[in-house]
């Protein structure tokens, strides 16, 4: 296999360019590693202006279907984005024309991913994708060969740079969720539409795609429990400072006895725990075996250099002659997962208001009691006005037991507005 | 592809009986990820004993290099140990006999790496090492495959657990070296000969392999500067974390215009990053790639289970199929690299006795000057007999001018004994 490797790339933003710049600059590290020269014959995106490298020497296709299906063309690669519309055409019409895919698209994989897998491997081909999980750290080839050995027990982490930069952003200068989020926008850190940012969607994609390689199961996607950061509050940020936590946005996919449970939440872990540390835009993701315990990878969640590295990592695997089903076995055999939205006891913080009434805390107490819930800690903070702020970290128990002691609050008429009730992930 | 893969296994000590129950207990998803059955067909080891797992349907030998010729093994598994003898034969007799090898021997492969990388091209047989390196830390998987597309620029880490273990513990109990030591022994958490652990050989030839890796270089263990532990004391320890740093047994390899430096020696850390922060008997290890930016793996860097994983996982890798050259690229196209010891500039931590006279201190800091050694910080404390402790951080200098500074101080008539002087490495 002396014959060059040619790529078509459909897309020539960041993450195009990026990819474009190592294939130029690299060459002969590329060809050295790879046994073969790797080669870009063709490219497409919607509009040709400069883009401060020299792209004369490809062919340019305006429609990425038509690149999809150049014969000069062996792996397309995908980083347009969106989950629907042209990059799903393309990543179809690649398959179909029997080239290999190496996809940066976490929203098409996350939601078509199985069917896909299966057009792929109807056509003999690999779909290849670490570029859509934690940017520049080689997470999928990890967990999918790394810990290829392991029964993987766990797959958790910090998977959205912009969610982590905006927690860590508000306790380090003190400021409110809106304050930051508006500085984070203004800074470009958001997605045009920031919501699969801060909603957690974009993290819960990268989920659900871990959670089918580690668990053999069908990606998805729906069974993903979502739940933002909107709602985190400073004092929240400061309370759990306070009681020896940091809140974090944090997915989490494990297999239960009742199905697979996949949340991605805020959640509070130990201040001294790995991810607790992290800082800014960074991610890090924590992979369990029940062979080798525990590893944790952290880097560059996202930018060009890391995304283009990760996908130029896929490419080498093609060239070097690697292939395998897309999510590590072949996509009939993935099973379809009943999801458990509950089934994984843990301790919980809760942060609510209470009435200036005598007797307040202890109706809160016997709520708690008779849903089956015990306190480990609580405490009573001074009255602001004619309400008092409580914390409290339960023992382990269940999120149905919460919720049923949470809606027995509701009728105490002790407790103001809605609790805040945060999960504490062991780490 | 769906024959069995059929191993044999060399070693029955911990690590070959953690593959025996790998292999055994998750047969049904190791054929699910791989495509094929794994399967174990003989193995061999000093003694036939009871090792608490079923062996009876494996074909015993006695001697390894029987065991790398019989025809129904596909891959040999050698987890034996030691560079030379019996480890070493049983390699190049498998290579011959065309099997593909699976090592966790790092010190054979640190030794001779290239001679068998060449004798497996030259058969068509690979040779794969995940195990030799980090124990459970898939990192020669993420360097040569999942950063293939960088020009790597430093790799650097902490790779013996069992330093990391003694250092870690010298500063939470505020013990001396030789006590940690003795302890470590009595706990078994020291090879037979410490020297291994302590001096940094271990650790060194696991630098080694990374560097012929990351650099594309012939694997130099001979290259490698080699400071053990022992000189370390509590003081350092102490002193050092007044400064703000920690110290760690660190390797760091890099490429520099005079050659390639390797270092496995005993350096201060900011206390804030992720090496100083990591605990007991863990490796990390951080790879530096120019697209990717900053990765950082971290995991359990020996034990059953987690070496048991490593080796899995290469033998997953040739079951699916993959298959490309020992350290990454051809062996006949790997460099000889120049040895650079000095190369790279760096603050340094010193620490020295200085006698009770008029001008002591600034004799001292006349020799800094005299070799080109300029001060960051510095503090004197309170003598003790007739000396007093002084403490120096110089900024970036290179090892060639504090040596000079250090020859210096002999001759001023003011400095007690032989200073301590580490490197402080930017993380």
């Amino acid at each position: 296999m002396t014959d060059p490797l040619r790529l078509g790339i459909a897309g020539l933003g960041t993450v195009g360019m990026g990819v474009v710049g190592i294939v130029q600059r690299q060459a002969d590290l590329l060809a050295a590693r790879a046994g073969r020269p790797i080669v870009i014959t063709a490219v497409s995106a919607r509009s040709q202006r400069d883009r401060g490298l020299d792209l004369s020497s490809y062919a340019w296709e305006d429609d990425p279907v038509a690149l999809a299906n150049r014969p000069d063309v062996d792996v397309v690669i995908e980083v347009m984005g969106g989950h629907d519309g042209p990059a799903k055409a393309l990543s179809e019409a690649a398959l179909a024309a029997g080239k290999d895919l190496v996809s940066a698209n976490k929203a098409l994989l996350a939601i078509h991913g199985q069917a896909l897998a299966e057009a792929a491997e109807a056509q003999g081909r690999v779909i290849r994708f670490e570029a859509a999980v934690a940017g520049g750290i080689p997470v999928v080839k990890s967990l999918m060969e790394g810990l290829a050995g392991n029964g993987i027990t766990r797959v958790l982490g910090v998977m959205n740079g912009s969610c982590n930069y905006i927690l860590t952003r508000m306790e380090d200068a003190g400021l409110s969720y809106a304050e930051v989020f508006a500085e984070a926008d203004a800074l470009g850190y958001l997605e045009a539409d920031p919501e699969l940012d801060v909603g957690g969607i974009d993290a819960g994609h990268k989920l659900a795609l871990l959670a089918a390689v580690a668990f053999g199961t069908q990606v998805d996607f729906a069974g993903v429990v979502l739940e933002g950061i909107g709602s985190v509050t400073i004092e929240d940020i400061r309370q759990a400072a306070d009681m020896g936590y940091r809140i974090k946005l944090l997915g989490v996919a494990q297999m239960t006895g009742r199905g697979l449970e996949q949340r991605m939440q805020p959640c509070l872990v130990p201040a001294g725990s790995p991810l607790a540390q992290l800082p800014g835009g960074t991610n890090m993701v924590v992979l369990e075996g029940d062979a080798v315990g525990q590893i944790v990878l952290r880097g560059p969640g996202a930018g060009a250099g890391p995304t283009a590295s990760a996908v130029m990592a896929d490419v080498m695997d093609l060239a070097r002659g690697t292939r395998y089903p897309t999510f590590g076995q072949p996509a009939a055999s993935l099973r379809r997962a009943r999801a458990a939205t509950a089934a994984i006891p843990a301790p919980y913080y809760l942060r609510l208001q209470l009435l200036d009434k005598p007797g307040a805390l202890a109706k809160v107490a016997t709520a708690l009691g008779d849903a089956g819930v015990s306190i480990d800690r609580m405490r009573q903070y001074d009255h602001v006005d004619a309400a008092a702020p409580v914390l409290i970290v339960t023992h382990r128990t269940t999120r149905t037991a919460l919720d049923d002691a949470l809606s027995r609050f509701a009728t105490t008429g002790v407790v103001v507005g809605s609790p805040v009730a945060l999960r504490i992930e062991a780490v």
